[in-house]
């Protein structure tokens, strides 16, 4: 079902900062930053190999990486699993007891559908189900 | 300097029990597993795209993945970055006085030479560096 790594999305307090160690020290490509403003989040995307890095930095110090990070530090926060047809993946999902935070799909950074999952369905790992056109 | 991601490790509390999730749920296909005793953990390999999800079960009360679960709880333990050549990659860690775990490189699953970075010179994040032929 799932295809892909989408992305890793990584909670960071300076956007700054992390870029320099991401794209001076580890040598990636900036592609390009989004605010987010339904996630009170800053996005720079990385690209690597067929997946990506996307540093999130929050626009807000209520916003859900603030909080991620006052409660975790900063961190790999989600990862992203692409999927080609995200209703029939979350009615999957629903099918096999799996618990969501999204029960339908709402629109991410970069203009993809996604959809959480609720962490203590997957072992403690916060993942996004995600489709791109 | 860093080609993709080599793999993203995952603390799991039950290995059966996350293999269900990440094969009959997500789909994907369990490559092998593998023991490595030093670092007392038994590893399951699924690749996906061009990197691969690790599951990590701690063989060991006293091993790092159970001290892992302990204190945080289940989730993403570490990024695996993939380099061409580890030595290179690790005098220029040192020259930009990137903080390491690891001085030299070790043997890791799969029998790739890897190192980990410091997480407080990456942001929290718990970074291996991992060369493979």
């Amino acid at each position: 079902m799932v295809k892909s790594v989408d992305h890793i999305g990584i909670a960071v307090a300076d956007l700054e900062e992390a870029l320099k160690l991401y794209t001076e020290t580890f040598g990636l490509e900036l592609q390009g930053t989004e605010v987010v403003e339904e996630q009170k989040v800053k996005v720079a995307f990385l690209p690597i190999g067929d997946t990506e890095i996307e540093l999130l930095e929050s626009t807000d110090p209520e916003g859900p990486i603030a909080k991620f990070i006052e409660k975790r530090g900063q961190g790999i926060q989600h990862i992203a699993l692409r999927v080609d047809d995200i209703d029939a993946a979350l009615d999957k999902m629903r099918a096999e007891g799996i618990r969501l935070i999204d029960e339908k799909p709402r629109y991410g950074a970069g203009g993809a559908r996604i959809a959480f999952l609720h962490p203590k369905a997957t072992g403690g790992v916060l993942i996004e189900l995600c489709e791109r056109k």
